[in-house]
């Protein structure tokens, strides 16, 4: 290694966490117990970065006020569930627009091979016309690379699914060091989030936006109960014994409810003389006793734009002197002056 | 077209051109004829922006210094030439990284079809195997529109064979202002070089870095003697009458004598008495005194990387207030908030 390559990591504190947040709309109660709840958890462990993937987005969104409600929405929502921005660093990904100039530079050293392997591109290939998916989507696992290796992340926690990305983005990080000859990128591990129970929709089928089977915990209570009583159940009647095993109520009651209160919940349907309706209700109270406090902490800031925006700001200029390194050391290995 | 999403197109003045030049060390004389002095000229009549593809160069440079050293010396090179800094604008590509978010921005809507039909990425699955080509050269013709569109650029001067960019460029333009519902991106037009004479290598083939037979004008004397002696003939000897009309030398030696150094040198030819030797000295001097000021330039300066940084950093300070309005534009009407 010439001095001329020689790269310099930053030192060895915390590890450091990435989690990539895409903003779509309201969360609901999948997406919270799936993914947002385990991701603030991380502050606790880790030095721990978000970020909300507005460029991501691009891919398909064409509403440009909903990509800005969405935004805001989602950091609202991590922050009324208790992300601490005075730990973590919060922020959008727009706000290091550095991670498209390192989009290209890994590209340069990234085979069309390996991007045409991308679980996403070949599902969006078998869903369509393959010579009308946009350049987004077939790019993406690069972007997401640049957003992993832009802030010399350690550990990326992923769900099963998406093990590959993290693959593909030591794969290009690789590939870049080997080009220029030196250690400039870190190699980030995947951390596989231990599989969560699938959180059941509506219709019994796992919640999915997609689905439409949805329950938005963050409702207001009216709402909330609207979306709750439409769980779809048997049809037994009020008087007949019920099987808590297979029913829907059940499975979402034993998300908020004690033991005891799930055993006596089981012993209703069992005995009969308990309807649907009965449990609806008592799921209900349930979710409502457990997210009344985040729902207040989420009303009183989603329309405070300025305190968000600040927020995000913070967040980005805490992440910023980490992005000015890791682009010092890539500008510099591969000969762009800066 | 809703205020939100009102397009401010920049006022016209002057009609601005575009150059990209791809710094792959010193030009040869078929560059020089074919491209550089072209694209001097057009600070005639235009407002004339240049930018050294340094991004578009890591597609296959894999050499940090030979990057940097090839930067320097194409602004060295357009500075001798005559380039004047005060009327123009010659930049580094990568002193406006905002190119490679647009890039981003512009693959959102840009289908593979399009992108799979791009002449440069279909000559390079010919020649090789389409797996190992990398992403760069691929995304290529997206950056290429990012340059473009990022200036407001009006007039793109190309070859016949780059007209194909033009169209993908205007093409992506069109998308985005589509998708977003207004006219943030101004399309450019092209505007086609006329067919310079193809100028012959030492071999008599066209001259080409990759046949190996160039000329370098601004060489020192010796060693552009040295080139020019090399230039292949037929073996008639010195006494034999000659055939001006096939012969390298004489198609070089028209491009910097007079019509009566030309007529001159066309009858010794046919009257024998007259070897190839005499007629490479011709020539020779004939280039000696026509490149021998830029030459002198041209060693002026290369050494002075402060001047050459200079102008390059004045360059894109002058291009930068544009970007600026550009990028407002495209980030207003996708909801990036900037």
């Amino acid at each position: 290694m010439t001095s001329e390559n020689e790269a310099k990591l930053t030192p060895k504190g915390p590890r450091r966490s990435l989690s990539g947040i895409k903003p779509t709309g309201f969360p609901h109660l999948g997406n919270y117990l799936g993914m947002i709840r385990p991701a603030i958890d991380l502050q606790e462990d880790y030095e721990a970065f978000y970020f909300v993937a507005d460029y991501h987005a691009l891919t398909s969104v064409r509403d440009p006020q909903a990509l800005r409600d969405s935004v805001y929405q989602i950091t609202a929502y991590f922050l009324a569930f208790g992300l601490d921005p005075a730990r973590a660093a919060f922020f959008r990904q727009s706000d290091i627009p550095e991670v498209t100039e390192l989009t290209w530079l890994l590209s340069c050293v990234t085979h069309m091979g390996l991007l045409e392997r991308a679980h996403a591109y070949k599902a969006a290939k078998d869903q369509g016309i393959e010579k009308e998916i946009n350049h987004g989507v077939f790019t993406y696992p690069v972007l997401m690379a640049s957003d992993i290796l832009i802030y010399d992340s350690e550990v990326v926690p992923v769900g099963a699914d998406q093990i590959q990305h993290i693959e593909m983005t030591r794969d290009m990080a690789q590939k870049f060091n080997a080009a220029f000859g030196g250690d400039f990128l870190r190699l980030p591990e995947a951390r596989v989030r231990e599989d969560v129970a699938t959180v059941p929709g509506i219709d019994g089928r796992k919640m999915s936006k997609s689905y439409g089977n949805i329950i938005e915990p963050l409702l207001p209570p009216k709402k909330l109960r609207k979306q709750i009583m439409k769980i779809e159940t048997d049809s037994k009647g009020l008087d007949e014994p019920k099987d808590p095993s297979t029913c829907t109520v059940v499975t979402l009651y034993k998300l908020f409810a004690s033991k005891e209160e799930v055993a006596e919940m089981e012993e209703n349907y069992r005995r009969g003389g308990y309807g649907y309706g009965h449990a609806k209700q008592a799921l209900f109270e349930a979710m409502d006793a457990h997210f009344s406090p985040f729902r207040e902490k989420y009303e009183a800031i989603i329309d405070d734009r300025d305190y968000l925006d600040q927020i995000l700001d913070e967040g980005a200029e805490k992440v910023r002197p980490i992005v000015e390194d890791v682009m010092a050391r890539v500008r510099r290995a591969t000969g762009l002056r800066r």
